[in-house]
């Protein structure tokens, strides 16, 4: 799946993954009324107005883009109904050629991180029979727990041929408040960086391993760092756009062969057209200031990894 | 919610959690039987015998104990069904007068966190209704991604009267790799603990403060010294039984009140009737074997309170 995700990239040019984080204060009002009027102000009308939000979006963006990012969270907040509408998400944008990030921050104790595995990147038996849960192509993953807590989730991906980005360094400011603790000398966030290049070194794919790890946009320091500690992992960047990074403080993070990082935005691309260099679209025709605005982040990042030379 | 705990298990004398993680492999062949009959050997079908395995435990121990922990990852392997199942159990705790802590171990960045806040511990706005998602009266919070990961959840708890329990010193035997780290001389779960101390004195009950935390009975010294960095705070401490933590180890999990934790047993509860000691039950009377159980690790755990003196 790490080749395939290679693959894509380099046929869209696009080192980009976009984040689908639906807010239902994102969708326009159109939106909500038509889901609304079909199913109520209830958990199941909020959850089909993210899901027909996200469609219009993926349906404008999925020719420019190699990946999304569905963040569950903002499924998980509306119950049963609003993890329908994550599973409809990821479903519908495999089936557009997508490959699907669940950001999903799951980490548990070994046979709990197994069951968080099987039903995210593997499978279930029941009976006689054999079941995906969510079936994502990637996952993301918490390390506090250490490698009894990853394990699990690296033996799955090995027999799917999927993937993991380790939370490493994130991007939220109180993120130094243990990541950035000094242990002999050197941060813990180095120290997680090289169990990630570890770890991934027993499942490698081409020219990168399957095993990833998340290091966000707003530390460009910290990501030029561990971008020499974990050579072959990439790097999935939070943090563009909304949260403060730009395509200029990102180069670092990708190897001398342009690849090696993947650049997330959420609220930037999907929420665009209630910025106003996207206004112009209106809430109509929001999902037309998406692909805008991933146009827009495709040409800085672009920019500015041709402007390195 | 927190007075509510303690008051509780000073009712049953019995300052336990029973862990509500059914893998299908626990769950009776007549129960499975019996479900695949009705929605066939599909996820409809493992979810309906997890949740028939548990209702029937629940009915057999509500009585002898102050609350429940389902773990999450044991439902969402089984998909959106699994998580039906998982609110399913949820609910039918909390109609029997049990305390719910959903294991979900989440943690993200802040608003993504809010999200993650409002789904398990608060409410969602949908046009001009609000509902709950999960709704249980605690939740596992991971704190890797440090205080504005935990902060959205603590402001949920402050409104809707609901608590935390968060990762401090977990129970798996890797659990070092990253939080017995030396930071300034001091292991980075001390660190940890302190944060959950301070955060703690934020929001508290009566005696006790509603943001708790986890550490695991299989490091009983580090629990010395936890019990001592958060006074306020209520341990939950998983470990017990099944992954070897014994009643006498976890006395200096509990202040001189013969409060401030509570001890959670998992498989060794709900698979009891497939331990020695419990096989005369044998499988169609499993959820009796449970109840054997709980009154065992109560004796057990009792008993070495009344020791300490």
């Amino acid at each position: 799946m790490i080749d395939k995700l290679i693959e894509k990239i380099q046929k869209t040019k696009a080192p980009i993954v976009v984040g689908l984080d639906p807010m239902l204060s994102y969708v326009p009002e159109h939106v909500q009324k038509k889901a609304f009027a079909e199913y109520g102000e209830t958990l199941r009308g909020a959850a089909e107005a993210i899901w027909q939000f996200n469609k219009e979006i993926v349906d404008q963006t999925f020719d420019l883009i190699p990946a999304v990012k569905p963040q569950i969270a903002m499924y998980e907040q509306f119950g049963v109904e609003g993890m329908e509408a994550y599973k409809k998400t990821v479903d519908y944008c495999k089936s557009k050629g997508l490959v699907v990030i669940g950001d999903v921050k799951r980490g548990d104790i070994g046979s709990t991180s197994a069951a968080y595995a099987a039903g995210h990147l593997g499978k279930v038996q029941v009976g006689s029979q054999t079941y995906t849960g969510f079936d994502e192509d990637f996952a993301t993953v918490n390390p506090y727990l250490g490698s009894d807590g990853v394990k699990p989730f690296i033996d799955v991906c090995k027999e799917e041929k999927k993937g993991l980005f380790i939370l490493v360094k994130t991007s939220n400011p109180s993120s130094g408040e243990f990541q950035d603790q000094r242990v002999n000398g050197r941060p813990l966030y180095e120290l997680v960086g090289e169990k990630v290049a570890q770890w991934g070194s027993e499942h490698c794919g081409k020219t990168y391993s399957y095993i990833g790890a998340v290091v966000g946009a707003t530390y460009p320091e910290q990501g030029k760092l561990l971008r020499k500690v974990m050579p072959k992992a990439f790097i999935l960047v939070p943090g563009y756009g909304a949260q403060g990074g730009k395509g200029k403080d990102l180069v670092h993070f990708f190897n001398e062969d342009g690849l090696g990082a993947i650049v997330n935005s959420s609220r930037g691309i999907i929420a665009a057209y209630k910025q106003e260099a996207y206004a112009k679209y209106g809430p109509e025709h929001y999902a037309e200031a998406s692909r805008a605005a991933v146009e827009d982040m495709v040409a800085d990042i672009r920019g500015a990894l041709e402007a390195r030379g």
